[in-house]
């Protein structure tokens, strides 16, 4: 036996995150901890520094104005808790409250300088931030619905097809549900876009997006669907590091999002989806929502495609942006009463808008609803706390996904 | 034009690293970066610290002699360059050499302490450490098969299957090469084991799998193939934060991995893939291999099921660890050399052993082909610089998988 467990030393030094491959270890300091009464703790080790930090959403938010080209406007920042230094040089902050049941993004800062948990493996990349993330999830909570549980498990494929606008292979996230492979129907699909920092791994990794449809099926709370994440970016191939571009960090690549370029090219990837897998491909089969841009994506995409699409969500929507005026496809922008009259005329089962009351956007939002409304057009409203924020893109998805296809 | 600019200038703050979602951003300070002369430069912004440190597997290795339960041995580990503070409180490293083409992982230490490169978005886990990632490409150089190209690209997915012997749904990650979905043929599949520390995502991350099989496959110097890689740990559902056990940070998790248990289980995985994919379903279309541990678990998958595979890849394999002491499975390790002398005189097409020089395990694997040769039983061999490192994993990979299947 003393051999064996040398030979599993050996093993675990080759193995591990030391020795032969081997870079410096971590500690057995422990970080994040959520404690009994709810509330979390903060470890970071840093024996030299001065000042330590903590940020991130899970903190009360504190208004600042900020200024762009001489116009101001207030934002919304999470708070900053101060970490105190103890045994170790290891310094530690335990939130005044108790953390609610949700998903959070969270940084240190280190003597001015940003960085993730070395102690939590569990890291997002947010545009080109990379942040620590914190669950806390509790039965019978929404937030549990962003965790993995024991139930069916769709198949989360990464999936390269040829777009003929872009002239380029792009890459798609594509969630097909437990039991498709093993069955015969057809399914209906809803398509999902991001924001303008994101990308076809977004919804996956910050959404949660996955979780959230394997649980809302298992419940029965939602039909078994595809879902389709696009790059909603038609300059780029695929998320940063996933593309031809090399070694680059990403950033937000504004050129070809928001001018029509996208929402001109997407009937290629429906179609490429209807050719690919067993769909419902009709509009009654078709749903489409998205973020923020993806929001304002699917409002143009719906509007020029009004048989496409029976179920539309705009979450956060990033409307009345003035973004058409650099338009490449003009087309897309142009005659909206007249659209949206058109759609309104078919009938669609479901246009959905959720929005923070904090977002930057809602007066923009809220405009459109007065459009909406004095034209009698139908529509679902969800309004909820905070601002232009994951938390409520999650929320959001899950609101929507039990809606469709019913 | 103005409100457009505004209203883009919302939206990145509100989108990106900053604002309402908003944690604190970052400098910019560029690191790692590839200089013309082919040294790299690393930064690292610490305007308290004392000392930063950065090593990495492509930093000269230094030998350093252990000790574990009284018994000493030597490893290799990275040696350490030592930055120095400039302008900002940016500390700055250049290698004194040209670093070779080829993927690297590094980190950094402040003041002792473990950190990742925070400019660097590209990010691996190596069981629960963070690592940065460093990769040189170079046209002609083996390390141009790790690059992303304008190739067609296969797709990868995340793909669950019901598990009998464990009692519970696990986890696979499954790539079908480009033209498999459109293609009515069958193909062959290769199997592909991990080490101690991985799971179902380590060959993807750290192994560069998938983008080898590209670029092979579209030089037309591999066949198009499945790829299947497989969690080793029967006790796993899934890769850490991929499974319900929740909020934990992974741990090597010993115990059903060299005891048996998978190896035994392993045909119910060769059937589900049978079953789900159009797989030439007999000897000459399957192929398996894996690193350490997953070279163990090769050696005896193949041995026991003489008449699965047809070719077999033991990469550093952990062979002669005495890990069969404690079998749960007995059989699956007994009378090796009757089952030597079986699957041999069935004529598999290849046995390939591939190990470095400085290789823990290189003693252990000569005393195997020792054997082997004094039977006269026929295999491949491949010795390399250096030790029990991916940067060998990632080499045997792209030498085997050309041999597959002609």
């Amino acid at each position: 036996m003393k051999k064996f467990f040398i030979a599993m030393a050996a093993l675990c030094i080759g193995l591990g995150a030391s020795a032969q491959q081997a870079l410096f270890g971590d500690g057995p300091v422990q970080s994040p901890v959520i404690n009994a009464d709810g509330t979390v703790t903060f470890r970071f080790q840093a024996p030299k520094a001065i000042k330590v930090e903590v940020t991130g959403d899970f903190m009360p938010v504190q208004k600042r104005e900020v200024e762009f080209n001489g116009n101001k406007m207030t934002v919304e920042i999470p708070g900053v808790g101060e970490l105190k230094e103890g045994k170790g040089g290891v310094w530690e902050y335990t939130t005044p409250f108790a953390v609610a049941p949700d998903m959070y993004n969270y940084t240190f800062r280190v003597d001015g300088v940003s960085q993730i948990d070395p102690h939590n493996m569990w890291v997002n990349r947010d545009v080109a931030s990379l942040t620590s993330v914190l669950l806390v999830p509790a039965a019978g909570e929404r937030s549990d619905l962003y965790a993995i549980h024991k139930v069916p498990h769709g198949t989360v494929s990464k999936v390269w097809y040829h777009s003929a606008a872009a002239g380029f292979d792009r890459r798609l996230t594509v969630y097909t549900p437990a039991g498709y492979e093993t069955s015969k129907a057809k399914y209906p699909v809803l398509y999902v876009l991001h924001g303008v920092g994101g990308d076809e791994d977004a919804w996956v990794t910050q959404g949660r997006a996955t979780q959230i449809l394997d649980n809302l099926i298992a419940r029965g709370e939602a039909k078994p669907m595809i879902v389709v994440f696009t790059n909603g970016n038609i300059a780029c191939e695929a998320a940063p590091l996933e593309n031809a571009d090399g070694y680059v960090n990403p950033t937000m690549r504004l050129p070809k999002t928001m001018e029509g370029s996208f929402e001109s090219a997407f009937p290629e990837v429906v179609k490429f989806i209807d050719s690919r897998y067993r769909t419902l491909a009709r509009k009654q089969g078709r749903a489409i929502c998205g973020l923020s841009m993806g929001g304002f994506h699917t409002l143009y995409i719906t509007l020029n495609n009004p048989d496409m699409f029976n179920y539309s969500g705009m979450f956060s929507a990033a409307i009345g942006t003035g973004s058409e005026a650099k338009a490449a496809h003009p087309e897309i922008y142009q005659d909206v009463d007249k659209k949206l009259a058109t759609y309104f005329s078919k009938k669609p089962a479901l246009l959905w808008i959720g929005i923070g009351k904090t977002d930057f956007l809602i007066q923009s939002n809220n405009e459109f609803r007065e459009k909406l409304n004095a034209a009698g057009y139908p529509y679902k409203y969800m309004e909820t706390d905070g601002g232009h924020i994951w938390k409520n893109w999650r929320i959001y998805l899950s609101e929507f996904v039990p809606l469709l296809f019913k």
